[in-house]
């Protein structure tokens, strides 16, 4: 696979010399050029890319950034304006999703005093979306190494759980394994949802105490390196009621025959479709969210499996398989996975246990 | 003190029934509303403030937003349409510093359905600012609580600190403390910078095993109810060197004697310059950074002790000072409190003790 800045330069720029395009969001910067930075400005050309920095990332840049020259600046147009004229650059697009009115204000202007218009619709936002919903063998990698915190997370956790200790307890102790593991955070505040509680998709964890019969449903990740993980099980403490274990078997089971559809060519839509039938063959309305979402540098990005994706499966997206039943007042389960779409099929990246766990 | 709803009518909207202002960014929404949520549209009017949110966000939001009514919906062109109608609006201001183009275009496409337009310019930012740049009784309690917590966090982690432990466990050590306390997070991630490492102030806590003889910087802040702390000390291990001693002393002076010159009507940037001057004269060009910045939900915000603004200080600002001395491949000191101007002067924030601490 050819480096994100020549897919870029071949994509959107097509090779031609008089158009660049300006990157200078946070992940996107740092998916061109494998640098995290909290601030600096990328701009590519069909000659390549420069990083600009301020005096503060300079240096670490300069020996970190990839696929690009990294040069630093005092003045911001001054620097514009030495690659506007050495390239004869015309046109230079911009991420109109990822930045602010004032920001692009600020960039059209300079780019006006060097002969140059700044383009303002989507065609950068999409050829972004385009490449970094399949991601390289580096990325998954990364993936997998976030995802291997997560599952031992999860495995140090069922030690941890007992009748009368809290959600958030439960919460912070996967966030505190999860960092000592080397994580550098969590990939999106953990929800943590027992008993009553789990029929809310986006519990907030409170200080309700575990009790025995309660179903926990546990959503949580790690970010390592930039790149996200997310996970979702529900464990029981104590045995479970028959009701209830047949909720989570509906919920396995709708999880296990969507990702068996998964496979380049198929539709996103079509495998929300699966989940979906087995759940509302049994439990009609219980299931109020889409199955999955990509995942990557965001923790919610490209694309999805949702009831109106109509993206292709291509090797290389990783997209979550999360079907849930939330009956009110009574409980909920979800269960979750990142899966890979592979040459001939697909490969979850979670490796967590999923049959019913009686703790 | 008026509401800050009440506030932003009179000041941006005069009153004027045809105008209305736009107000997206969750920390914004949460200022007026104080209703903390990842989704959501405030709608202010000369006849009152609209929160418009979605079904995930509705019922909490009806009982918690608070100077505003809470309106579900689900076509969103459709509720501008009722209220832009109801009341006669023609103008409405936009958060451009704060609003992607994207979103911009979105909301002035819908304005336009229902003949208002949308003002970009900056306007609302302005009277956002000059609003929150003064803090409410309320919003300074809230800083209090978020402070009291990394005042405790900096007692605790004094009892931690010995030869051998690195500066990331330390940095650990006094987030997981935090989060125990009932910290909703981090105000920024937490600085730790011992030994050669002290001489960068933005450093990222490293695998560096603290030494006898070492001076450790910690900046770090608690993040509470949606207000930030941010506070720095320097502590050694061992007894130091009559020249790091000194330097220790210097920071403290500057520290201390630009604080003393805080009272309403006297201009950020003189205070910047009372501590500026003092380390100047010892250790000229060691003080890279500006004094100071404001806090509040956002951790850096308005006004800052700089060499540059020229804001008048005024009662229920809240303001860092933080000088420090950078010796490259030797040391490095930063002592940092949140000051309160008060009617009559100023009070700190911050009850950590900042003389000399030899571990």
């Amino acid at each position: 696979m050819k480096n994100p800045v020549e897919r870029l330069i071949e994509g959107l720029l097509k090779n031609d010399p008089h158009k660049a395009a300006l990157i200078c969001s946070p992940q996107n910067r740092r998916y061109f050029t494998q640098f995290p930075s909290s601030a600096g400005i990328l701009l590519v050309t069909a000659a390549g890319a420069y990083l600009l920095l301020d005096s503060r990332y300079a240096e670490a840049g300069g020996k970190k950034a990839q696929y690009c020259q990294v040069s630093g600046y005092t003045n911001l147009s001054e620097k514009f304006g030495e690659i506007i004229r050495a390239q004869g650059i015309q046109q230079i697009y911009m991420e109109t999703m990822r930045m602010t009115v004032a920001e692009a204000r600020r960039f059209e202007a300079i780019f006006q005093e060097h002969g140059a218009e700044g383009v303002l619709d989507d065609s950068l936002d999409s050829a972004i979306r385009v490449q970094r919903m399949v991601k390289s063998p580096e990325e998954i990698a990364k993936m997998e190494a976030a995802q291997a915190i997560t599952d031992a997370a999860f495995d140090h956790i069922l030690g941890y759980i007992r009748e009368g200790v809290t959600e958030r307890e439960i919460a912070l102790e996967i966030e505190f394994f999860m960092r000592r593991q080397g994580a550098e955070g969590l990939a999106f505040p953990s929800i943590v949802a027992a008993g009553p509680q789990g029929s809310q998709p986006h519990a907030v964890p409170s200080e309700y105490p575990i009790q025995k019969g309660d179903m926990i449903t546990m959503d949580t990740g790690a970010k390592l390196d930039g790149y996200n993980s997310d996970m979702t099980r529900t464990v029981a403490l104590g045995k479970l009621s028959d009701d209830k274990r047949h909720v989570y078997e509906t919920v396995l089971k709708a999880h296990v025959e969507a990702m068996k559809v998964v496979r380049p060519g198929v539709i996103c839509k079509s495998v929300d479709k699966v989940a979906r039938d087995i759940i509302d063959a049994e439990y009609p309305g219980t299931f109020g969210h889409t199955l999955g979402h990509g995942v990557g540098l965001d923790v919610h990005e490209w694309p999805g499996f949702s009831t109106r994706d109509e993206t292709p499966c291509e090797p290389g997206m990783v997209i979550t398989d999360e079907p849930g039943i939330y009956l009110p007042g009574q409980c909920g389960v979800r269960i979750e996975d990142m899966v890979l779409v592979t040459e001939d099929g697909y490969r979850s990246l979670t490796h967590s246990p999923k049959e019913l766990i009686e703790l």
